[in-house]
């Protein structure tokens, strides 16, 4: 079973490459970059556009739209509600990531107006971020907090993973240390990665553009959730390897290399995934 | 008479490094900051600030204005119209990069609007952008229109690049595989570059910053943009020969480091030109 | 004495890699994406939100706050006062880097009233910058008015540093060739740094990210700012010996390098710190 969701990884990355899928980004102003050139690197198209006057032209003319709310602001919100409609009215994918939810009345305000008005397909955070929309109760352990999170075990993670999903109807994607992904029925643990990848900023917003570049290619969307956080993953190792030790500047630049060279190949030979269902 | 327009190339690229242009760049926030750091590695100045309450006021103060719709925006539109008013004024150059001309109807419109309001003295578009400008209908032929467009050969190209400058009067540069640039009357045919440079995002706008700095080092505005073409293409080569098998984030830098160590003996030897007239 | 402050430097490095104070930037979008990778490296952790609705908010979670009016925006402006109330409320460090105080009348306007309605502990800027700021009369030298700033001497400087500082209430940093630092009572001079960092983007951005990390994990502001300021001036004399010759590329890569791998060691080999009372 674990082989046959290899395969379709890098079936799909396949798929990425040839069908070049254009992926329109509603993003912050951080990472943004990074977000573009890590869908060219992987052999998508990246889009920008925010302004409520073209949002949703945008959106019609791409395989699949990113909400990502980073930097929110008011202006820019409504336009990511005008992509998000015209997204489920045509049947495009939209992988949305709530940076910091949790953090502001703000954010929690628009996580929670936005998943209300669209439809999403894919939901990717961090575990306190996915625990604040599952509206659990965030134990508040000070500054480790996130060690405590990992130390819980991957059981509570994927019962809050696949209770999320199944209420959302979407796949979830908690990633860390260990990253999960649910449908609500199916479960995928994937174990690829390196600490280091949280010393680089927009790792995870990368990570959420592979997500919709790869849902862009095919129809599977849990399959695209652990496509494009196997890709981050093992492309992590591999930077990890080649510039680790020279330091984390280095290191993002080989992260956007090692997303530029990858293949199905590679894929086999380094994919760590557990799957249950 | 290629050998003349080298070494003019060359001699203004001296220029830039003295006279250090302050290039005054309107832009998207998606590639922002690979324009100013390769407006400092060619020896200009870059600067970016796009409020309507002082547009205006650093366009006086600079040698150059970049209008650059790649996320525009109902607030910086109005601020572009402003700068680029003011640099027509004061007789600065200001180069346009209709980024995604043709994708929306606000691009369509904002673009139609600048080239009213604001007398533009380097268009720089590709095939697609610079064709919508020119009103031609588009032939849609699916996923390989680019490859198309190459195709149909560089005289298609010619009349429609020299038209559009005669129609505009001004000097019009479509990137693409090969390059071409009119002033309506002159043309040059440029063919350096790599195809990897279409897999780093902002390597079209990193040019049009560059033609903005040598327009604001010399009054030939043509003779800007073959160089500003020239510069990108050539380091694009180099940029490839050192990192083209590393990876597009370590190719992207490289690119960078090319321009910096720009000099007039690489252009001699590296600048492949064809001119008529 | 200066012994006594390179060990209180790297003890505050060392306290920054413990605390991870969270540096909340409002800052402009040509350079956050390296602001957030230097806090990073450094061992802080960035977050940035510029949003009224929110700034205060998350500033009420932050160690320390930056305003940075790079690309400031009547919409943002508000949002740096808010944020700015709040902190002074918290007793929470303040950073504000005056990015181009003297260009518009925006600018001027801009950073007049953060000065008047937010208590700044941090003021770093150039020499022009804070010349402005003093209210002195920046004598207009053309082209080389930057040389002529730095052959005009130090003993000039500290004396607009040392009353600025008196002026305002605060730690005045005037960064160039030679940085000055000064509390009003206390002065340094640092003599770290290469001039290779004026040719890439954002270094003196990060200077002030770096300040408001320092900042936030020690009380003594004079301490932080000077922290800064050499993490950046050694990090940049270890980046240029490793990428100098390169280019500016993979110079701007290795000053992120050569942050992340900091420590008490380098710091106690490597500070030029002359300090008076």
């Amino acid at each position: 079973m674990e082989k046959e969701i290899v395969i379709k990884i890098s079936n799909l990355l396949n798929e990425v490459r040839n069908k070049k899928p254009l992926v329109h980004n509603i993003t912050n102003y951080v990472t943004v970059n990074d977000c573009a050139n890590i869908l060219l690197a992987l052999g998508a198209s990246p889009i920008m556009a925010d302004d409520i006057k073209e949002a949703a032209d945008i959106t019609k003319i791409s395989s699949a739209l990113v909400i990502n709310i980073g930097t929110l602001n008011e202006r820019t919100i409504e336009s990511m509600i005008a992509s998000g409609k015209m997204a489920n009215e045509l049947n495009l994918p939209v992988v949305f990531d709530p940076v910091g939810a949790g953090a502001s009345e703000f954010r929690n305000a628009t996580t929670k107006r936005i998943l209300e008005e669209v439809k999403i397909n894919v939901l990717r955070g961090n575990m306190s971020e996915i625990k604040f929309i599952s509206g659990l109760e965030v134990s508040t352990k000070g500054v480790d907090a996130s060690e405590s999170d990992l130390k819980s075990g991957n059981d509570e993670g994927i019962k809050i993973c696949k209770n999320l999903a199944d209420k959302l109807k979407c796949t979830v994607a908690i990633t860390g240390a260990t990253d999960i992904v649910s449908d609500g029925k199916r479960v995928a643990i994937l174990e690829n990665g390196t600490k280091m990848l949280a010393n680089v900023t927009g790792t995870g917003c990368m990570t959420t553009s592979l997500i919709a570049a790869f849902c862009g290619a095919g129809l599977d969307y849990f399959i695209g959730a652990v496509s494009g956080i196997t890709a981050m993953g093992v492309s992590g190792e591999i930077a990890f390897e080649k510039a680790g030790e020279i330091g984390t500047g280095s290191f993002h630049i080989a992260i956007i290399d090692a997303i530029s060279n990858l293949n199905s190949e590679i894929i086999k030979n380094m994919a760590k995934v557990q799957f249950y269902s």
